[in-house]
Parts: C-alpha cells; sequence; structure tokens
C-alpha cells in the first residue's frame, strides 16, 4: 500500500480551504476594496484559520496574485456559460448583446475594479493585471466576433466589436451604486440595432 | 473705516487653502484610493498643517464631500472648456466625440472612481455621489446632444447619446493601468461614423 489514498482526504480538505479562501478574497475586495482586505480579514470571511490561510498565502501579494488568476477563471468560465445558453445557430444579436453587458454586472467584476484601482499603486498587481486583463480581453473578443459571425476584415467591425466590451464596462461602472439594469435594457436593444446596421 | 479691508486678505489666504485642501484631495484620491486619502494626508500634501485643515474639514466626511463638489465643479468646468475649444457651428463628429472621450481619461476621472468604489460601504457618500452624478450626467447629455443636433424625439436617439457617454465610461477604466490612447482613437472614429448614421 502506498500513503495515495489516506493522503487523499487531506489533499481536497487543503483545496478546499484554498477555494473558499479565493472565493471570500473576491467578496472581500468587492465589499471592502483593497486596503481593507487583509489576509486575516479574508480568512475570517471564509471560515477559515490565520494560521492556515497562512500557510496557503503566506504574504498578501500571493493572496491576490491567486484571487486574481481565479476571478479570471471565473469569469472565462461565466463568458462560457452565458453564451452556451444562447440558443444554438446565430442567435440574436440582442441576446448577444444582454450576455456581454451581464458580464459587467456581478460581483467579480466589482473585485477586479477595486483591484485595478489598487494595482495604480502596486507594481507587481499591476504587471499581472494588465497580463490577465489583455488574455480575458482577446478571449471575450474573439467568442463575441464567433457568437456575432463578424468579419473583422471588413473597415471598422474589429472596433465595433471593441467598443461593444469597452460600453459593456461603462455600463459596469454605471451599475456601481444603482440598479441600472433598466436603462441599460434600453441601451441594450438600441446597441443591437446598431450592430445589425454596422456589422451587416 | 470698517474692518473689510484688512479681513479681506485673510478670506483670502483662508479660501486659497481650502481650495489647495481641495485639489490635494483629488490627487490623493487619484493615486492612493479612499482609504489610505486621510484628513491628515490630504493635509501634508497641500502643505497645510494639520490643525489647519481640520479648522476647514472637522471631519473626513466633511472633506470628501467638499471634494465631491469640487470634482463636479472641475469635470463641469472641463465639459465646458473642451466644447467650447470646438469649431463654431456644428463641428465634426469625430471631434465631438475625442472631447466627450477625453472627459473620462484624466486625473479627476480616477479620483471619481476611487470615491464610487468606495461609497458602496459608505451610505452618506453614496447618496451623494448618485445625486451629483446623475446631475453631470445630465448636463453632459443636454450638451453632447445640443453638440450633436441630435433630434431625441427619434427612435434610438436618446440611447445612443446615452451609449456615447457609457462608451466614454468604459474607454476611461481601459486607460487606468495602461495607455490606452492609440486604440481609443480608433474607436472613436468608428464610433462618430456610427453617430452619423445612426443620427442621420
Amino acid at each position: 500500500m502506498t500513503g495515495a489514498p489516506a493522503r487523499q482526504p487531506q489533499q481536497d480538505r487543503s483545496r478546499a480551504t484554498r477555494g473558499r479562501l479565493l472565493e471570500a478574497a473576491i467578496t472581500c475586495l468587492a465589499e471592502l476594496g483593497y486596503q481593507a482586505s487583509t489576509v486575516a480579514v479574508v480568512a475570517e470571511r471564509a471560515g477559515v484559520s490565520r494560521g492556515a490561510a497562512q500557510h496557503h498565502f503566506p504574504t498578501r501579494e500571493a493572496l491576490f496574485t491567486a484571487a486574481l488568476e481565479h476571478m479570471t477563471a471565473v469569469r472565462a468560465a461565466e463568458m462560457t456559460r452565458q453564451f452556451a445558453a444562447l440558443p444554438g445557430g446565430r442567435p440574436d444579436t440582442a441576446a448577444i448583446v444582454d450576455a456581454v453587458f451581464s458580464l459587467f454586472t456581478g460581483i467579480v467584476f466589482r473585485a477586479a475594479l477595486a483591484l485595478w484601482l489598487a494595482a495604480a499603486g502596486e507594481p507587481a498587481l499591476r504587471e499581472q493585471i494588465i497580463g490577465l486583463e489583455a488574455r480575458i480581453g482577446r478571449e471575450t473578443h474573439r467568442a463575441v466576433v464567433a457568437m456575432l459571425g463578424a468579419d473583422e476584415s471588413a473597415a471598422g467591425v474589429r472596433e465595433t466589436v471593441q467598443a461593444t466590451l469597452d460600453l459593456a464596462r461603462g455600463l459596469g461602472l454605471a451599475n456601481l451604486l444603482t440598479d441600472d439594469s433598466r436603462r441599460r435594457a434600453q441601451i441594450a436593444r438600441q446597441w443591437a440595432r446598431i450592430l445589425d446596421t454596422t456589422l451587416g
């Protein structure tokens, strides 16, 4: 017998603890901002002892580096889920626009925003955020182009798809302090019309 | 003789001190975020004694309430300045779009963003920000409609102008960690074409 079967439950527990810490880091970032989200605060929110938290993440930087990777994975999964829920074939442009806009309205977007702002003064965090944002930006762009069936070799199409994502980000900001969903739905309808006209 | 001539220089000094504190509050917010921007930190940045700072702003809340009003005035003045610099008559749509986008890329936008994020957890600040944002949002919307000569009674026009401002906000966010001006200029050109087509 090897030690593997005995070690397995401990590895599972360790992975679960790590996952709880990362989820708690996102919630804390979204609700309290970066400065107030210390390892101790995140550990308490996760229901994990401070010692266990420091075993997984010896420094605040290690915690938020991992949280950032986790957030990126969560955002990519959320994108896949939203897009997979659309009807088969070429979905309505309006449904695509709604799905894209919804990617920027949840708690993960708020947490990402807190990290972006904090990153201006934290060079190590900043470099990572720039890299991850570029990656998820490219993935989202590619997915939206594919769903719309857009031809990026045509003049202005690439910029129009980019504008869709920038608009979604701006609407996410507008939703930060008040529920902006009614206004957003009206803009989404008009934006879908503009996309249909512009992309031909 | 009344005391007025003697009091005047002191009033001027007091006003100048207040102005320096408000400017420093904006810089601190933009560079350090809300949590780190205490009255003491802002006073030091302004080159004002802590006692003098507390005379003007007894609490942190009083300072940031005033800073928010000041930022709103600065943003309104910046909008007027940008729009007044455009050629007379009906300016090129591209020039209007550039002017609108530029409103969301400076230090005041970054400071406002720090306050928005912080406001989620500060009810008093939140109510004021919502009110001021709604006011400046309406003023900007009205100014853009007037400059474009847009007819808001036509279907979709109101939403298209709103989308212009939401897009500008999203582009401001994209500019937070890297210089996004080249990409922004390309999107601005395409956006101007879309506006010309959509607004007829």
